[in-house]
């Protein structure tokens, strides 16, 4: 049984633990600070295929091929993958997990997916629906430019507030009562929308969300900042982490000295041109699925938050003059 | 603890019970057989908005509406709701829900979604992760024809396979241990991919997967057609209807006496010209949370398995030559 704690927060009783993990990035990210984490890297946008978007695909089937190859197990060991991607229709992970023959279920949360792939992947494994199961999820700058944005080839300049999206996929294998760190609490976020427009300047857009589902998980929890070693956000990036910091501050929460932004530690913000940092569903994903658990592995890190944000709108939303809806997703990850 | 079957079925322990549900449609669904069973209903595609996506997102927010004042609940009273819809980037879903505040679990299964999400809202109440969850899904003819096929102004002539789009949205309120109709068991479906590119047959692109489903299901439970009142499929039309009796005849599986599919019976043939049926998440959403539950109500259906199926590609993958892969998601509802 999990319990719940307060409105927002499942606590896990029977330790889903991640078992394995797997990455895989692109150029650009392994030309980071973070390049040593990683399992595995590409220098070809088209991954050897004929289209970004099946390049992508091809991300998401590499990472959970290492995640599987690491603890020598076959697909056939999965009883449920979790998946979602930013592509229209979610094509990054349907078509990257169809020929694994594994019950799919199919997610979308924009850029919170890695933590609410995990947190159901953990759900899963708690309760006994699932014996073993793999959260997973990708990005790719070139089909995220081009879907969201403007075709690559139009060189259009980027604003200061812009992020860049992460190329890449992050896989993890969780399951219940192993010995690697283990999903102790999950809290699902409400969607949160300020009435931002600007598409450029999405970190500000999922600050609100963040912050939502942080006061509430410490709420439910009765447990503060200083409790956990790290809290890392998803894909905030500079602006957003700013936005966050002042909307804690209004709650009198302080985090700046406990925070972590996987959008911001995956590039160099002086040498790579990145403006306010990493984004996307594979962000957060290769940051966990390699940088958080190699802490994990060595001690640094034994308690720890993990929320990705995700921004709810789409191209078509934005023409329209909505503003953007977002949402953010927690996992309290501990090794003791 | 939910209670695992074979690899692919789940057996639920405390009666996660559908307690209240909602439904709206468009002047099509309202003008077929299955008028007197949907709670309301809008003569208008813009349902009072000013774009199709608006309106869909209206639909889901009026179906969730009037799934809470039956049982006179508020949206504080759900503690997670389970939502998808076919739109790019969900959009359907995020700006229908945006307002409730409810902890949201967003989807991708195409048409396959309201299984999905009534699956997941099941477990989750099961487990005891959640006390009262909520599923819920849409589609609109006009959001999606212009999103997958051409603008509605050209004026294309449609194949004697294309099915029509529902313009609908149906939601169920679940609860744990309730009197009503209760989900016994889940089975979530693998990827299946026939290889099938031909976008206006999208029943014959899905029928594998509801034939992959259905046999595993059957397998796992031990249990034959004859052991259910009816086997719903989601909107496999009479194409895909086709399919699927042949690709379970392969098994020496007989489905022919005991299948229904709601995207056959949710419009008339003769007198409303949809060619091979409805389609849509919205499709099996309205009829479930319609003529099924009511049939359950007055006790003429008392074990049924229900089985939406999605078709997982998008126009961007299918301009790029892919085939077609699809998924079903299966619910075992029982009232005794």
């Amino acid at each position: 049984m999990a319990k719940k704690a307060g409105k927002r927060t499942i606590i896990f009783e029977n330790r889903p633990s991640v078992v394995s993990y797997g990455s895989i990035v692109g150029k650009k990210e392994h030309e980071g600070p973070l390049a040593g984490e990683f399992d595995t890297y590409t220098t070809d946008s088209f991954f050897g295929e004929n289209s970004f978007e099946k390049a992508e695909s091809k991300l998401q089937k590499t990472a959970v091929n290492i995640a599987l190859e690491k603890k020598k197990l076959k697909t056939d060991d999965i009883d449920a993958v979790f998946a979602g991607d930013l592509l229209n229709q979610c094509i990054g992970s349907s078509f990257g997990i169809r020929e694994m023959g594994i019950p799919f279920i199919g997610l979308y949360g924009a850029c919170s997916t890695m933590a609410l792939s995990t947190a159901l992947a953990s759900l899963f494994v708690d309760c006994g629906a699932a014996k073993r199961t793999l959260a997973v999820t990708s990005s790719h700058f070139c089909s995220a430019e081009r879907q969201y944005r403007f075709p690559l080839n139009y060189g259009s300049q980027r604003t200061p507030t812009a992020q860049w999206t992460v190329t890449g996929s992050g896989a993890l294998i969780v399951e219940s009562g192993g010995d690697g760190p283990y999903i102790n609490a999950a809290a699902f976020g409400e969607i949160e929308d300020y009435g931002i427009t600007d598409t450029n300047n999405m970190g500000a857009a999922m600050a609100p969300a963040a912050a939502s589902t942080l006061i509430h998980y410490l709420r439910d929890t009765n447990t503060t900042p200083e409790d956990y070693d790290i809290i890392f956000t998803g894909d905030l990036g500079y602006t957003g982490t700013q936005a966050l910091y002042e909307l804690c501050d209004r709650e009198k929460v302080d985090i700046r000295c406990r925070h972590s932004d996987c959008g911001i530690i995956i590039f160099d913000r002086e040498k790579q041109d990145v403006h306010s940092g990493g984004s996307g569903c594979g962000c957060s994903a290769v940051v966990l699925a390699s940088y958080i658990m190699h802490r994990f592995e060595n001690k640094e890190l034994k308690n720890i938050l993990f929320m990705s944000t995700g921004a709810l709108m789409s191209p078509t939303s934005s023409f329209q003059g909505e503003s953007i809806p977002a949402i953010a997703h927690l996992l309290n990850i501990k090794s003791e």
